[in-house]
């Protein structure tokens, strides 16, 4: 858990980092290493989405595969598997162009199989590939204070952790490239089970008579504690600050979940492990994208699962 | 959450307190109430049960309904609803001898609506019945460290209070009759989603290849932390002194677990609350119970789901 | 399977018989004991539910403590077990005054252990009691098309049978009391649980590019066949004449439905059988009753599981 | 449902035909192609397969891409997606030699989206690739009694359908390529919620009280009719002839219904259709898997539900 600490490197370090996918949460981070004195070389998919760091300093460019020529350290941030596979092997790809020796930190959420496909191809180019997704949401990436897990060769993790941390107040190596990925995949999957059992139980215990904050003082002080029941309570009138308290605007979307949720049922399926919680969960959050819930908080389970007026 | 304090309590008030059921859990606890000074007249259907503490001065007799003669505060601590109907409203029940304004405490952990029922009972003989059931097991009973959950009219709580303090860590009112059991019930469904959830997260990341004590940090950093993550972890070699570091031996049974969350299950179904994780964690629990994990601790879903040697 | 002949029957065998309960249910089938010949002493809770059968000839009385005292044969028809325990065991209820010998026949849906209770208590009384819950809805019971799983003393069975196959096209022997609960209970899980799943199965293929129809008819001539593929297809489009066909009206109630899972819930956890599937589908439609689906007829989980538009 | 009828096709047409995968279920379909007097040309990854296809006059080849260069016509039947990529992409595949206008007709089940990729590259040689995975097992592909459920352009359905004849009974166009696969996938996941359902089904009624053949007969009449009750019902003792009177031997492997839901799962989840149901279907065989009935009939979940004696 390294902080960025500016005045122990050296500017001669401070070579151009490239910078792939400048959306909610490539934006901030990239914004963190200009301001930790790292020049970005940046390109996305959308130019408009490059315009307000091009102003602060960034170059911008095309293509990835002319960020790889440009950059020997590159990150990227992307939606999903297939805009990694097609910004690393695509026929404008970094993979294309990418000099040897070239460090690449990708930062998405996907399949850690995709993940490790990516590090076979980036090593028969002679380049390094790394998986760091993070947790934390907007906000932290833009105050600097996400988590990276990261996987990929041990030798390398420090080149990695010098550019991470000037984005993230925690970053922890996990193993082997595809394990960051792992790392997130497995948090969230709990995290979603914890989500909706704590919903459940806070229905059940309202229905049964409890008041809410009551029965969230309870569970706090006994082993149905979780970080859902503690510092998230999908209950509203439990807590201030969080998205119960707001008609589960912000937060994290049902959707995103509902994605997480898919990755870590393709890696159960293929890994033959039974997750039947999570699978249910998966579920759940599936059907609540059906039904209206797709852009709300995923703690609006509470919300789905509770009784209609006048039923 | 006031503790008993032997100075500042007169010894006229240490009328005897009357014990129905000690077996492994009302033993301890009745031991407790002798150790602090209140006289204690018990009772067991099975008589062996009441030798050691009839050894260091308990007053044993036949019957609830002797106890209910002879004393006008009662403890009953019984494993299930049938026992506490016999034992409150049987033939030689404390109802049928109950002396008016007497209190009823039940530590038994039951369905609630029985412990309306019971209530309505006692209230139709002059008596007072209150709900509270504890967590913690038999270590915390010994050690008066049990959290007990408290369902009743309030005017009688500190009465109530005062007994239940020499027992216990932490006593908590939890409002009208009945909810009790409801905040137990819900902890424990929490619970039980909770540690199912750990053990397929815990698995599901070993599969994929991280280390299991790294795994586990990672949670406990993150938003997938919960009770079972940090405090009880089901996976072997994360943690010392849990009953996964000891073959799954000691702590709280998969019966006793099944048993919850079927107390659970009725009544989400009795209100009419959808609870799907809840559900899935009774049938999983209830499946273990059939597969020859009945007596090993709850925990050993882990063992369970993971895959055997030589698939 | 005995259908009723008029012929072969005696006047002489036309004794009053009673019936309690004239909702949906009840009263074409009381329709049918009249249309057969028989005299009906009836009441219900709402005395206008006794106007229509009234005019076509039946006696109507007060309480079902009188219409004991009037009818040796009695059939109840109550909507749950509180209302049968009521109708029974009330103050005014049947047990009060009921003649040693009457046959008591109840066709109510309830937990088989409430059935056991009322048997046991009739026995008391020198009365005989049998549950007989019936598989058809409405229209079956004006057509005399009802199937009913009979459960009690195989001895009494004939004579409940003469008047059951009035109202039924089927009846069947299943064993001692409560056993007709039991079939009645067992048969709607599968049913649930075959037509969530045709469900999930019919909006999978659609999404995957098959034509529904298409799908249903490789699905029934295939090993996923099932009376809600083959018969009440849950896909608007597929079959005429089933609710799916008229925006899931008519039918059978999801709220019903709920019903019948609840009590097959409480069953399985009360003899500590696990019911995965049956737990789930059980919460399913419980979360549609309160997602506004509780008075559709149950295919419409096809509905409630699709993507809605513009997501 | 065209048959195979010999006396109307010319021998001219009897040019050779290519089969690639010759296990339990390729030798056999192979053998009918011989029996129906098409000369075989036929490889597979394992020489020691070919030897039996060999004595009975098919020419052996060693790779899939001499298969190519012999045959216009071609069936590939192999385990799973990575095997169907091999044969046809791999370096020996059968693209790589295919001569243009070649039938190309995978009876392998595989994910369609693998289905639909092998199509796009056999387009790009100017073949034609056709998914037609069967249903029915070892026995049903001897006596040439498979059904096949055939996805591709239409107007090749004819070309194929004169061979697929010659190995099953049925053969039914479902649509554009991946649609048979995607019909395959629709049953089989219907198939197994039914089993489950069924099973749970008959242990919950059997713990009633009730006599299983009798229950049999009660669903079968009813709504609860399925496939799995009436034609291969899971409870010993009901039916001859089925996996569930022989111990649950032969049959249906569970680990290979546990593949087939791994497939529906993963096209669910790509497609975020919600199936509650075939997920925890698919969790239960994934879990038998790991508890030692990896290699039983399916319907052995009968027997993993059930009780354990003694407890």
């Amino acid at each position: 858990m390294v902080h960025c600490q500016m005045s122990t490197r050296s500017m001669a370090s401070k070579t151009p980092v490239g910078f792939v996918g400048l959306g909610n949460m490539g934006s901030p981070m990239a914004k963190n290493l200009l301001k930790n004195g790292y020049p970005v070389i940046a390109t996305d998919v959308f130019p408009e989405s490059c315009k307000e760091l091009q102003d602060i300093g960034a170059q911008v460019v095309d293509t990835p595969g002319e960020v790889a020529e440009k950059a020997d350290r590159i990150l990227t941030m992307l939606p999903s598997s297939p805009n990694v596979i097609e910004v690393y092997t695509g026929p404008n790809g970094i993979l294309k162009k990418v000099k040897k020796g070239t460090l690449l930190i990708d930062s998405s959420t996907i399949d850690p199989a995709v993940s490790r496909e990516m590090a076979a191809a980036a090593e028969k180019m002679g380049a390094v590939f790394m998986d760091a997704p993070v947790s934390g949401g907007v906000g932290a990436a833009s105050l600097a204070k996400l988590t990276f897990m990261v996987g990929g060769v041990e030798e390398e993790y420090n080149a990695a952790q010098e550019l991470l941390t000037c984005m993230g107040a925690n970053v922890v190596y996990c193993g082997p490239v595809g394990t960051g990925q792992a790392a997130k995949i497995c948090n969230n999957m709990l995290l979603a089970i914890g989500m909706i059992g704590t919903a459940e139980t806070m229905n059940l215990g309202i229905r049964l008579g409890l008041d809410p904050k009551l029965l969230a003082k309870i569970l706090n002080m006994s082993s149905g504690r979780c970080w859902s029941s503690d510092t998230y309570n999908p209950a509203p009138g439990v807590m201030e600050g969080v998205p119960s308290a707001n008609n589960y605007q912000g937060g994290f979307g049902t959707t995103l979940m509902a994605k997480d949720l898919g990755l870590a049922q393709n890696t159960a399926t293929n890994t033959k492990t039974p997750i039947p919680l999570g699978s249910l969960a998966h579920q759940i959050f599936r059907v609540m994208c059906s039904r209206g819930y797709a852009n709300k908080d995923f703690s609006s389970v509470f919300q789905f699962l509770r009784e209609e007026e006048g039923q």
